[in-house]
Protein backbone atom coordinates (compact mmCIF):
# COMPACT_ATOMS: atom_id res chain seq x y z
CA UNK A 1 0.00 0.00 0.00
CA UNK A 2 1.12 3.46 -0.65
CA UNK A 3 1.40 5.65 2.21
CA UNK A 4 -1.38 8.26 2.84
CA UNK A 5 -1.27 12.01 1.33
CA UNK A 6 -4.05 14.56 0.46
CA UNK A 7 -4.67 13.15 -2.76
CA UNK A 8 -4.92 9.37 -2.42
CA UNK A 9 -6.02 8.86 0.89
CA UNK A 10 -9.97 8.46 -0.42
CA UNK A 11 -8.48 6.26 -3.00
CA UNK A 12 -6.80 4.02 -0.67
CA UNK A 13 -10.00 4.21 2.02
CA UNK A 14 -12.00 3.25 -0.91
CA UNK A 15 -9.72 -0.16 -1.82
CA UNK A 16 -9.42 -1.21 1.95
CA UNK A 17 -13.89 -0.81 2.58
CA UNK A 18 -14.02 -2.52 -0.67
CA UNK A 19 -12.93 -5.98 0.30
CA UNK A 20 -16.46 -6.22 2.28
CA UNK A 21 -18.14 -9.59 2.75
CA UNK A 22 -20.80 -8.53 0.92
CA UNK A 23 -21.48 -6.74 -2.72
CA UNK A 24 -24.16 -4.53 -0.96
CA UNK A 25 -22.16 -3.97 2.14
CA UNK A 26 -18.69 -3.06 0.19
CA UNK A 27 -21.35 -0.53 -1.71
CA UNK A 28 -22.56 0.95 0.85
CA UNK A 29 -18.94 1.55 2.70
CA UNK A 30 -17.22 3.01 -0.31
CA UNK A 31 -19.77 5.04 -1.27
CA UNK A 32 -19.72 6.31 2.12
CA UNK A 33 -16.39 7.04 2.26
CA UNK A 34 -16.11 8.89 -0.92
CA UNK A 35 -19.26 11.39 0.02
CA UNK A 36 -17.78 11.83 3.39
CA UNK A 37 -14.69 12.40 2.03
CA UNK A 38 -16.33 14.72 -0.76
CA UNK A 39 -17.75 16.50 1.86
CA UNK A 40 -14.97 17.18 4.19
CA UNK A 41 -13.04 18.20 0.71
CA UNK A 42 -15.69 20.85 -0.54
CA UNK A 43 -16.01 22.81 3.11
CA UNK A 44 -12.09 22.43 3.90
CA UNK A 45 -12.94 20.75 7.04
CA UNK A 46 -10.67 22.25 10.12
CA UNK A 47 -9.87 20.21 12.44
CA UNK A 48 -11.86 22.42 15.23
CA UNK A 49 -14.85 21.96 13.14
CA UNK A 50 -13.73 17.97 12.99
CA UNK A 51 -13.30 17.65 16.62
CA UNK A 52 -17.05 19.90 17.09
CA UNK A 53 -18.14 17.09 14.93
CA UNK A 54 -17.00 14.51 17.03
CA UNK A 55 -18.45 15.39 19.91
CA UNK A 56 -21.92 16.32 18.79
CA UNK A 57 -22.36 12.91 17.38
CA UNK A 58 -20.98 11.64 20.68
CA UNK A 59 -23.59 13.48 22.76
CA UNK A 60 -26.29 12.70 19.86
CA UNK A 61 -25.61 9.00 20.96
CA UNK A 62 -25.46 9.22 24.32
CA UNK A 63 -28.66 11.33 24.87
CA UNK A 64 -30.30 8.16 23.07
CA UNK A 65 -32.36 5.57 24.50
CA UNK A 66 -35.59 3.21 24.01
CA UNK A 67 -37.31 6.19 24.26
CA UNK A 68 -35.39 9.35 22.33
CA UNK A 69 -34.51 8.43 19.22
CA UNK A 70 -31.82 11.83 18.68
CA UNK A 71 -29.86 10.22 15.51
CA UNK A 72 -33.36 9.43 13.84
CA UNK A 73 -34.29 13.21 15.08
CA UNK A 74 -31.29 14.47 12.92
CA UNK A 75 -32.22 12.62 10.18
CA UNK A 76 -35.66 14.06 10.14
CA UNK A 77 -34.48 17.50 10.59
CA UNK A 78 -31.60 16.89 7.59
CA UNK A 79 -34.77 15.54 5.28
CA UNK A 80 -32.64 12.23 4.56
CA UNK A 81 -35.59 9.83 6.62
CA UNK A 82 -38.05 11.55 4.14
CA UNK A 83 -35.91 10.79 1.30
CA UNK A 84 -35.42 7.73 2.21
CA UNK A 85 -39.37 7.22 3.05
CA UNK A 86 -39.93 8.87 -0.86
CA UNK A 87 -37.38 6.43 -2.59
CA UNK A 88 -38.46 3.13 -1.29
CA UNK A 89 -42.23 4.19 -1.50
CA UNK A 90 -42.83 4.99 -5.07
CA UNK A 91 -46.53 4.21 -5.44
CA UNK A 92 -49.05 5.23 -8.08
CA UNK A 93 -50.74 8.56 -8.15
CA UNK A 94 -53.78 7.23 -7.01
CA UNK A 95 -52.78 5.77 -3.80
CA UNK A 96 -51.99 6.93 -0.24
CA UNK A 97 -48.52 8.47 -0.11
CA UNK A 98 -46.32 7.22 2.94
CA UNK A 99 -44.72 9.86 4.98
CA UNK A 100 -42.34 9.21 8.02
CA UNK A 101 -42.52 6.95 10.79
CA UNK A 102 -41.39 9.12 13.23
CA UNK A 103 -40.01 7.84 16.44
CA UNK A 104 -43.37 7.52 18.84
CA UNK A 105 -44.36 4.54 17.49
CA UNK A 106 -45.06 1.66 20.18
CA UNK A 107 -45.47 -1.56 18.30
CA UNK A 108 -47.88 -3.51 20.70
CA UNK A 109 -51.40 -1.55 20.44
CA UNK A 110 -54.30 -3.21 21.00
CA UNK A 111 -57.23 -4.47 18.80
CA UNK A 112 -60.08 -2.10 19.13
CA UNK A 113 -63.14 -2.53 17.40
CA UNK A 114 -65.43 -0.11 15.03
CA UNK A 115 -65.82 3.10 16.96
CA UNK A 116 -63.73 2.42 20.26
CA UNK A 117 -62.73 5.76 21.71
CA UNK A 118 -58.51 4.58 21.80
CA UNK A 119 -58.51 8.59 23.75
CA UNK A 120 -58.35 6.50 27.63
CA UNK A 121 -59.71 10.01 29.19
CA UNK A 122 -56.36 12.18 27.46
CA UNK A 123 -58.45 15.62 27.39
CA UNK A 124 -59.68 17.13 24.61
CA UNK A 125 -62.53 17.83 21.55
CA UNK A 126 -63.95 14.27 20.79
CA UNK A 127 -62.68 13.32 17.17
CA UNK A 128 -64.02 10.68 14.65
CA UNK A 129 -61.95 9.50 12.07
CA UNK A 130 -63.50 7.34 9.67
CA UNK A 131 -63.60 6.09 5.85
CA UNK A 132 -62.04 2.86 3.77
CA UNK A 133 -59.57 1.34 3.00
CA UNK A 134 -59.64 0.20 -0.93
CA UNK A 135 -57.34 -1.11 -3.63
CA UNK A 136 -56.07 0.20 -6.96
CA UNK A 137 -59.32 -0.66 -8.54
CA UNK A 138 -61.47 0.93 -5.93
CA UNK A 139 -62.38 -2.36 -4.13
CA UNK A 140 -62.85 -2.18 -0.23
CA UNK A 141 -59.92 -4.21 1.39
CA UNK A 142 -61.71 -5.95 4.34
CA UNK A 143 -60.44 -7.23 7.62
CA UNK A 144 -57.12 -4.67 7.10
CA UNK A 145 -55.41 -3.74 10.17
CA UNK A 146 -55.01 0.04 10.60
CA UNK A 147 -52.46 0.92 13.52
CA UNK A 148 -53.23 3.97 14.54
CA UNK A 149 -51.00 6.57 17.07
CA UNK A 150 -51.34 10.34 17.71
CA UNK A 151 -50.30 13.22 20.51
CA UNK A 152 -52.43 14.13 22.53
CA UNK A 153 -54.22 17.95 22.66
CA UNK A 154 -51.46 19.09 23.91
CA UNK A 155 -48.95 17.50 21.14
CA UNK A 156 -47.50 14.70 23.87
CA UNK A 157 -47.16 11.40 22.78
CA UNK A 158 -47.35 7.97 25.37
CA UNK A 159 -44.04 7.55 24.55
CA UNK A 160 -43.18 10.89 25.83
CA UNK A 161 -44.78 10.16 29.40
CA UNK A 162 -43.60 8.01 32.52
CA UNK A 163 -45.51 5.28 34.02
CA UNK A 164 -48.41 4.86 30.79
CA UNK A 165 -50.46 2.00 32.22
CA UNK A 166 -53.19 1.58 29.53
CA UNK A 167 -52.64 2.61 25.92
CA UNK A 168 -52.88 5.92 25.48
CA UNK A 169 -53.98 7.56 21.98
CA UNK A 170 -52.79 4.18 19.94
CA UNK A 171 -54.85 1.05 19.28
CA UNK A 172 -55.28 -1.00 16.09
CA UNK A 173 -58.71 -0.94 14.04
CA UNK A 174 -59.34 -3.69 11.33
CA UNK A 175 -61.96 -2.40 8.75
CA UNK A 176 -65.25 -4.29 8.16
CA UNK A 177 -66.22 -5.93 5.02
CA UNK A 178 -67.28 -3.00 3.38
CA UNK A 179 -63.20 -1.63 4.01
CA UNK A 180 -65.06 1.04 6.42
CA UNK A 181 -63.25 2.39 9.59
CA UNK A 182 -64.15 4.66 12.12
CA UNK A 183 -61.62 5.73 15.45
CA UNK A 184 -62.72 7.75 17.80
CA UNK A 185 -59.64 9.74 19.58
CA UNK A 186 -59.27 13.11 20.57
CA UNK A 187 -58.10 16.43 18.14
CA UNK A 188 -53.86 16.37 18.46
CA UNK A 189 -51.88 19.03 18.65
CA UNK A 190 -49.15 19.94 16.56
CA UNK A 191 -45.63 20.05 18.52
CA UNK A 192 -42.26 20.95 18.66
CA UNK A 193 -39.43 18.36 18.35
CA UNK A 194 -37.35 17.98 21.74
CA UNK A 195 -35.26 20.98 21.68
CA UNK A 196 -33.16 20.13 24.93
CA UNK A 197 -30.51 18.06 22.90
CA UNK A 198 -27.90 18.17 20.28
CA UNK A 199 -30.37 18.55 17.49
CA UNK A 200 -32.10 21.06 19.18
CA UNK A 201 -28.83 23.02 19.43
CA UNK A 202 -28.30 22.64 15.91
CA UNK A 203 -31.99 23.88 14.70
CA UNK A 204 -31.38 27.08 17.34
CA UNK A 205 -28.28 28.26 15.47
CA UNK A 206 -30.78 28.34 12.59
CA UNK A 207 -34.39 30.09 11.70
CA UNK A 208 -35.78 26.26 11.09
CA UNK A 209 -39.55 26.25 12.27
CA UNK A 210 -39.10 23.59 14.62
CA UNK A 211 -42.58 22.16 15.06
CA UNK A 212 -44.59 19.65 13.01
CA UNK A 213 -48.46 20.18 11.75
CA UNK A 214 -51.44 18.14 14.19
CA UNK A 215 -51.58 14.85 12.61
CA UNK A 216 -52.40 11.46 13.08
CA UNK A 217 -50.12 8.73 12.43
CA UNK A 218 -51.50 5.20 10.39
CA UNK A 219 -49.81 1.80 9.60
CA UNK A 220 -51.14 -0.71 7.48
CA UNK A 221 -48.85 -3.63 6.55
CA UNK A 222 -51.85 -5.72 4.51
CA UNK A 223 -50.73 -9.02 2.35
CA UNK A 224 -50.19 -8.23 -1.12
CA UNK A 225 -50.02 -4.39 -0.89
CA UNK A 226 -46.78 -2.25 0.11
CA UNK A 227 -46.88 -1.72 3.81
CA UNK A 228 -48.18 2.02 3.73
CA UNK A 229 -46.85 4.16 6.87
CA UNK A 230 -48.41 7.87 6.62
CA UNK A 231 -50.35 10.38 8.03
CA UNK A 232 -53.32 12.51 7.83
CA UNK A 233 -53.06 16.33 8.39
CA UNK A 234 -55.48 18.69 9.71
CA UNK A 235 -56.21 21.46 7.28
CA UNK A 236 -55.88 25.10 8.43
CA UNK A 237 -53.92 23.92 11.05
CA UNK A 238 -51.00 25.50 12.14
CA UNK A 239 -47.06 24.63 10.53
CA UNK A 240 -48.19 22.48 7.49
CA UNK A 241 -45.88 24.65 5.50
CA UNK A 242 -42.99 24.31 7.53
CA UNK A 243 -42.95 20.67 9.05
CA UNK A 244 -39.53 20.18 10.21
CA UNK A 245 -38.81 16.75 9.33
CA UNK A 246 -40.65 17.83 5.44
CA UNK A 247 -43.62 15.16 6.05
CA UNK A 248 -46.49 16.90 5.34
CA UNK A 249 -48.10 16.12 1.75
CA UNK A 250 -51.23 18.11 -0.09
CA UNK A 251 -52.75 14.03 -0.51
CA UNK A 252 -52.80 14.03 3.42
CA UNK A 253 -54.38 17.04 4.59
CA UNK A 254 -57.85 16.78 4.90
CA UNK A 255 -61.05 18.86 7.12
CA UNK A 256 -60.95 18.33 11.06
CA UNK A 257 -65.16 19.62 10.72
CA UNK A 258 -66.32 21.21 14.03
CA UNK A 259 -69.48 20.43 15.33
CA UNK A 260 -71.79 21.94 18.07
CA UNK A 261 -73.58 19.56 18.30
CA UNK A 262 -75.21 16.70 17.03
CA UNK A 263 -74.65 12.57 16.09
CA UNK A 264 -71.28 11.37 15.27
CA UNK A 265 -70.52 8.78 12.86
CA UNK A 266 -70.68 5.90 15.17
CA UNK A 267 -74.32 6.91 16.08
CA UNK A 268 -73.15 8.05 19.60
CA UNK A 269 -75.43 11.58 20.34
CA UNK A 270 -73.45 14.91 21.42
CA UNK A 271 -74.97 17.70 22.89
CA UNK A 272 -71.13 19.26 23.16
CA UNK A 273 -68.66 20.20 20.42
CA UNK A 274 -67.28 17.31 18.97
CA UNK A 275 -65.48 16.83 15.31
CA UNK A 276 -65.18 14.23 12.14
CA UNK A 277 -62.67 13.86 9.98
CA UNK A 278 -62.91 11.25 6.84
CA UNK A 279 -60.05 9.60 4.78
CA UNK A 280 -59.97 7.01 2.18
CA UNK A 281 -56.76 4.89 2.51
CA UNK A 282 -55.85 3.35 -1.15
CA UNK A 283 -53.03 0.55 -1.22
CA UNK A 284 -50.63 0.38 -3.50
CA UNK A 285 -51.00 -3.59 -4.82
CA UNK A 286 -46.96 -4.99 -4.24
CA UNK A 287 -45.33 -5.07 -7.64
CA UNK B 1 -43.06 26.37 0.76
CA UNK B 2 -43.25 23.18 -1.43
CA UNK B 3 -44.36 20.09 0.21
CA UNK B 4 -41.17 17.01 -0.24
CA UNK B 5 -41.19 15.31 -3.41
CA UNK B 6 -38.21 12.41 -3.85
CA UNK B 7 -37.08 15.49 -6.57
CA UNK B 8 -36.86 18.87 -4.16
CA UNK B 9 -36.27 17.39 -1.07
CA UNK B 10 -32.43 17.74 -1.11
CA UNK B 11 -33.37 21.80 -2.27
CA UNK B 12 -36.10 22.40 0.71
CA UNK B 13 -33.60 20.94 3.14
CA UNK B 14 -30.80 23.18 1.70
CA UNK B 15 -32.98 26.27 1.90
CA UNK B 16 -33.59 25.72 5.23
CA UNK B 17 -30.20 25.14 6.43
CA UNK B 18 -28.51 27.92 4.51
CA UNK B 19 -30.60 30.21 7.26
CA UNK B 20 -28.24 29.39 10.04
CA UNK B 21 -27.14 31.95 12.13
CA UNK B 22 -23.39 32.19 10.26
CA UNK B 23 -21.93 32.04 7.15
CA UNK B 24 -19.70 29.28 7.83
CA UNK B 25 -22.66 27.45 9.96
CA UNK B 26 -24.93 27.75 6.71
CA UNK B 27 -21.79 26.22 4.25
CA UNK B 28 -20.97 23.50 6.31
CA UNK B 29 -24.91 22.12 7.07
CA UNK B 30 -25.96 22.55 3.28
CA UNK B 31 -23.19 20.86 2.33
CA UNK B 32 -23.88 18.65 4.99
CA UNK B 33 -27.23 18.08 3.45
CA UNK B 34 -26.21 17.85 -0.22
CA UNK B 35 -23.84 14.98 0.28
CA UNK B 36 -25.53 12.83 3.08
CA UNK B 37 -28.83 12.85 0.40
CA UNK B 38 -26.37 12.26 -2.48
CA UNK B 39 -25.07 9.38 -0.62
CA UNK B 40 -28.38 7.78 -0.32
CA UNK B 41 -29.26 8.29 -3.47
CA UNK B 42 -26.45 6.95 -5.28
CA UNK B 43 -26.89 3.49 -2.94
CA UNK B 44 -30.58 3.78 -2.87
CA UNK B 45 -30.52 3.79 0.61
CA UNK B 46 -33.30 1.12 1.83
CA UNK B 47 -35.72 1.41 5.03
CA UNK B 48 -33.98 -1.61 7.01
CA UNK B 49 -30.37 -0.14 5.83
CA UNK B 50 -31.23 3.45 7.10
CA UNK B 51 -32.65 2.41 10.43
CA UNK B 52 -29.35 -0.10 10.94
CA UNK B 53 -27.29 3.07 10.04
CA UNK B 54 -29.74 4.74 13.01
CA UNK B 55 -28.91 2.06 15.52
CA UNK B 56 -24.91 1.72 14.68
CA UNK B 57 -25.18 5.83 15.30
CA UNK B 58 -26.66 5.23 18.29
CA UNK B 59 -24.71 2.19 19.93
CA UNK B 60 -21.33 4.25 19.09
CA UNK B 61 -22.17 7.20 20.87
CA UNK B 62 -23.23 4.99 24.23
CA UNK B 63 -20.07 3.05 24.07
CA UNK B 64 -18.33 6.47 24.14
CA UNK B 65 -16.83 7.96 27.36
CA UNK B 66 -14.40 10.16 28.65
CA UNK B 67 -11.80 7.31 27.55
CA UNK B 68 -13.31 5.89 24.77
CA UNK B 69 -13.51 7.83 21.28
CA UNK B 70 -15.62 5.62 19.23
CA UNK B 71 -16.65 8.07 16.82
CA UNK B 72 -13.12 9.24 16.47
CA UNK B 73 -12.15 5.52 15.76
CA UNK B 74 -14.78 5.38 13.41
CA UNK B 75 -13.78 8.67 11.44
CA UNK B 76 -10.12 7.52 11.80
CA UNK B 77 -10.95 4.02 9.79
CA UNK B 78 -13.04 5.78 6.95
CA UNK B 79 -9.80 7.58 6.33
CA UNK B 80 -11.77 10.85 7.30
CA UNK B 81 -9.47 11.74 10.02
CA UNK B 82 -5.76 11.56 8.23
CA UNK B 83 -7.50 13.43 5.24
CA UNK B 84 -8.35 16.18 7.79
CA UNK B 85 -4.74 16.38 9.14
CA UNK B 86 -3.58 16.51 5.82
CA UNK B 87 -5.55 19.23 4.53
CA UNK B 88 -5.03 21.33 7.77
CA UNK B 89 -1.31 20.76 7.78
CA UNK B 90 0.05 21.35 3.95
CA UNK B 91 3.83 22.01 5.16
CA UNK B 92 6.63 22.73 2.71
CA UNK B 93 8.72 19.71 1.39
CA UNK B 94 11.36 19.98 4.31
CA UNK B 95 9.01 20.16 7.51
CA UNK B 96 8.11 17.33 9.58
CA UNK B 97 4.58 16.27 8.19
CA UNK B 98 1.73 15.74 10.94
CA UNK B 99 0.02 12.66 11.12
CA UNK B 100 -3.36 11.86 13.52
CA UNK B 101 -3.74 12.92 17.08
CA UNK B 102 -5.40 9.45 18.10
CA UNK B 103 -7.82 9.02 21.03
CA UNK B 104 -4.80 8.22 23.42
CA UNK B 105 -4.17 11.56 23.98
CA UNK B 106 -3.56 13.05 27.86
CA UNK B 107 -2.74 16.90 28.31
CA UNK B 108 -1.29 17.22 31.70
CA UNK B 109 1.94 15.44 31.34
CA UNK B 110 4.70 16.68 34.02
CA UNK B 111 7.60 18.48 32.58
CA UNK B 112 10.93 16.12 32.24
CA UNK B 113 14.38 16.70 32.22
CA UNK B 114 17.05 15.49 29.39
CA UNK B 115 17.06 11.76 29.17
CA UNK B 116 14.52 11.50 31.82
CA UNK B 117 13.02 7.50 31.77
CA UNK B 118 9.62 8.25 31.57
CA UNK B 119 8.40 4.75 31.46
CA UNK B 120 7.65 4.40 35.35
CA UNK B 121 8.64 0.89 35.84
CA UNK B 122 6.89 -0.52 32.30
CA UNK B 123 8.19 -3.69 31.38
CA UNK B 124 10.57 -3.65 28.13
CA UNK B 125 13.48 -2.95 26.20
CA UNK B 126 15.22 0.73 27.06
CA UNK B 127 14.98 3.07 23.99
CA UNK B 128 16.39 6.28 23.56
CA UNK B 129 14.79 8.23 21.33
CA UNK B 130 17.05 11.79 20.70
CA UNK B 131 17.54 14.01 18.12
CA UNK B 132 16.75 17.86 17.34
CA UNK B 133 14.24 20.31 16.89
CA UNK B 134 15.04 23.14 14.07
CA UNK B 135 13.27 25.60 11.92
CA UNK B 136 13.09 25.44 8.03
CA UNK B 137 16.27 27.13 8.00
CA UNK B 138 18.41 24.72 9.76
CA UNK B 139 18.64 26.95 12.74
CA UNK B 140 18.00 25.01 16.44
CA UNK B 141 14.96 25.96 18.20
CA UNK B 142 15.88 26.02 21.75
CA UNK B 143 13.09 25.46 24.28
CA UNK B 144 10.89 23.90 22.31
CA UNK B 145 8.36 21.68 24.05
CA UNK B 146 8.13 18.02 22.65
CA UNK B 147 4.91 16.52 24.93
CA UNK B 148 5.59 12.36 23.74
CA UNK B 149 3.04 9.75 24.81
CA UNK B 150 3.28 6.16 23.59
CA UNK B 151 1.91 2.76 24.23
CA UNK B 152 3.72 -0.08 26.28
CA UNK B 153 5.70 -3.09 24.79
CA UNK B 154 2.55 -4.94 25.23
CA UNK B 155 0.64 -1.86 22.94
CA UNK B 156 -1.17 -0.17 25.59
CA UNK B 157 -1.52 3.16 26.60
CA UNK B 158 -2.09 4.63 29.85
CA UNK B 159 -5.50 5.92 28.87
CA UNK B 160 -6.72 2.72 28.49
CA UNK B 161 -5.94 1.72 31.82
CA UNK B 162 -7.41 1.80 35.09
CA UNK B 163 -5.72 3.81 38.44
CA UNK B 164 -2.41 4.99 37.14
CA UNK B 165 -1.19 6.78 39.79
CA UNK B 166 1.94 8.52 37.82
CA UNK B 167 2.25 9.62 34.57
CA UNK B 168 3.27 6.19 32.25
CA UNK B 169 4.96 6.80 29.10
CA UNK B 170 4.12 10.07 28.53
CA UNK B 171 6.29 13.62 29.52
CA UNK B 172 6.83 16.88 28.46
CA UNK B 173 10.64 17.43 27.26
CA UNK B 174 12.02 20.27 26.49
CA UNK B 175 15.04 20.72 23.66
CA UNK B 176 18.14 22.66 25.30
CA UNK B 177 19.92 25.80 23.42
CA UNK B 178 21.03 23.95 20.71
CA UNK B 179 17.93 22.28 19.71
CA UNK B 180 18.60 19.30 21.11
CA UNK B 181 16.03 16.40 23.03
CA UNK B 182 16.64 13.25 24.57
CA UNK B 183 13.92 10.84 25.99
CA UNK B 184 14.18 7.70 27.53
CA UNK B 185 11.48 5.03 27.18
CA UNK B 186 10.50 1.37 26.65
CA UNK B 187 9.95 0.08 22.89
CA UNK B 188 6.62 0.37 22.01
CA UNK B 189 4.81 -2.29 20.46
CA UNK B 190 1.77 -1.83 17.58
CA UNK B 191 -1.38 -2.60 18.18
CA UNK B 192 -4.76 -3.32 17.28
CA UNK B 193 -7.88 -0.54 17.56
CA UNK B 194 -10.47 -1.33 19.90
CA UNK B 195 -12.85 -4.52 18.15
CA UNK B 196 -15.15 -4.80 20.66
CA UNK B 197 -17.80 -1.97 19.62
CA UNK B 198 -19.80 -0.84 16.17
CA UNK B 199 -16.63 -0.01 14.74
CA UNK B 200 -14.64 -3.44 15.35
CA UNK B 201 -18.33 -4.89 14.32
CA UNK B 202 -18.00 -3.16 10.68
CA UNK B 203 -14.26 -3.67 10.39
CA UNK B 204 -14.71 -7.33 10.84
CA UNK B 205 -17.05 -7.77 7.94
CA UNK B 206 -14.05 -6.50 5.70
CA UNK B 207 -10.56 -7.99 5.29
CA UNK B 208 -8.98 -4.75 7.14
CA UNK B 209 -6.33 -5.08 9.19
CA UNK B 210 -7.11 -3.20 12.48
CA UNK B 211 -3.42 -2.91 13.63
CA UNK B 212 -0.95 0.25 13.68
CA UNK B 213 2.78 -0.32 13.35
CA UNK B 214 4.62 0.92 16.49
CA UNK B 215 4.73 4.38 17.12
CA UNK B 216 5.78 6.98 19.35
CA UNK B 217 3.40 10.48 19.56
CA UNK B 218 4.56 13.88 19.47
CA UNK B 219 3.28 16.98 20.08
CA UNK B 220 5.20 20.41 19.33
CA UNK B 221 3.16 23.64 19.64
CA UNK B 222 5.96 26.95 19.90
CA UNK B 223 5.45 29.81 18.94
CA UNK B 224 5.62 30.94 15.52
CA UNK B 225 5.45 27.85 13.97
CA UNK B 226 2.12 25.61 13.15
CA UNK B 227 1.50 23.16 15.76
CA UNK B 228 3.30 19.85 14.74
CA UNK B 229 1.23 16.49 15.70
CA UNK B 230 3.05 13.44 14.88
CA UNK B 231 4.02 9.98 15.56
CA UNK B 232 7.63 8.43 14.71
CA UNK B 233 7.45 5.00 13.44
CA UNK B 234 9.87 1.54 13.71
CA UNK B 235 11.46 0.99 10.22
CA UNK B 236 10.90 -2.44 10.01
CA UNK B 237 8.33 -3.15 12.21
CA UNK B 238 4.62 -4.97 11.36
CA UNK B 239 1.51 -3.05 10.02
CA UNK B 240 3.96 -0.14 8.57
CA UNK B 241 1.95 -0.92 4.93
CA UNK B 242 -1.21 -1.44 6.84
CA UNK B 243 -1.42 1.04 9.50
CA UNK B 244 -5.68 0.97 9.92
CA UNK B 245 -5.77 4.70 10.41
CA UNK B 246 -3.83 5.70 7.54
CA UNK B 247 -1.14 7.40 9.90
CA UNK B 248 2.01 6.34 8.15
CA UNK B 249 4.09 8.43 6.32
CA UNK B 250 7.88 7.49 4.89
CA UNK B 251 9.75 10.72 6.20
CA UNK B 252 8.41 9.54 9.78
CA UNK B 253 10.32 5.87 9.64
CA UNK B 254 13.30 5.40 11.48
CA UNK B 255 15.24 3.00 12.39
CA UNK B 256 15.12 1.78 16.07
CA UNK B 257 18.64 0.55 16.44
CA UNK B 258 19.74 -2.19 18.55
CA UNK B 259 22.57 -3.09 20.76
CA UNK B 260 23.56 -5.50 22.96
CA UNK B 261 25.36 -3.47 25.41
CA UNK B 262 27.22 -0.13 25.44
CA UNK B 263 26.39 3.21 26.45
CA UNK B 264 23.07 5.38 26.13
CA UNK B 265 23.19 8.73 24.44
CA UNK B 266 22.24 9.90 27.83
CA UNK B 267 26.09 8.50 28.75
CA UNK B 268 24.35 5.55 30.80
CA UNK B 269 26.58 2.45 30.53
CA UNK B 270 24.35 -1.07 29.26
CA UNK B 271 25.24 -4.58 29.79
CA UNK B 272 21.92 -5.53 28.86
CA UNK B 273 20.44 -4.71 25.45
CA UNK B 274 19.34 -1.52 24.57
CA UNK B 275 17.95 0.69 21.38
CA UNK B 276 17.89 4.24 19.91
CA UNK B 277 16.29 5.76 17.51
CA UNK B 278 17.43 9.13 16.01
CA UNK B 279 14.82 11.89 14.67
CA UNK B 280 15.18 15.31 13.83
CA UNK B 281 11.99 17.54 13.86
CA UNK B 282 12.14 20.73 11.62
CA UNK B 283 8.96 22.95 12.51
CA UNK B 284 6.83 24.57 9.89
CA UNK B 285 6.43 28.41 10.60
CA UNK B 286 3.32 29.69 10.45
CA UNK B 287 2.15 31.75 7.51
FE1 LIG C 1 -46.14 12.48 15.06
FE1 LIG D 1 -0.88 5.54 19.04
Amino acid sequence: MAYATEDNITGLAVERWATADSPRMAELMTALVRHLHAFAREVHLTEDEWLAAMRWLTETGRISDDKREEFILASDVLGLSMLVVQMNNRFGPGATPATVLGPFYIDDSPAAPYGHDMSDGAEGVPLFVHGTVRDDTGAPVGGAVLDVWQADSEGVYEAQLADVDEARLRAKYRTRDDGSYCLRSVVPLGYSIPMDGPVGELVERTRISHFRPAHIHFLINEPGYEKLITHIFEEGTRYLDSDVVFGTKRELIVPFHRHESGTAPDGTAFDTPFATAGFDFVLQPKA
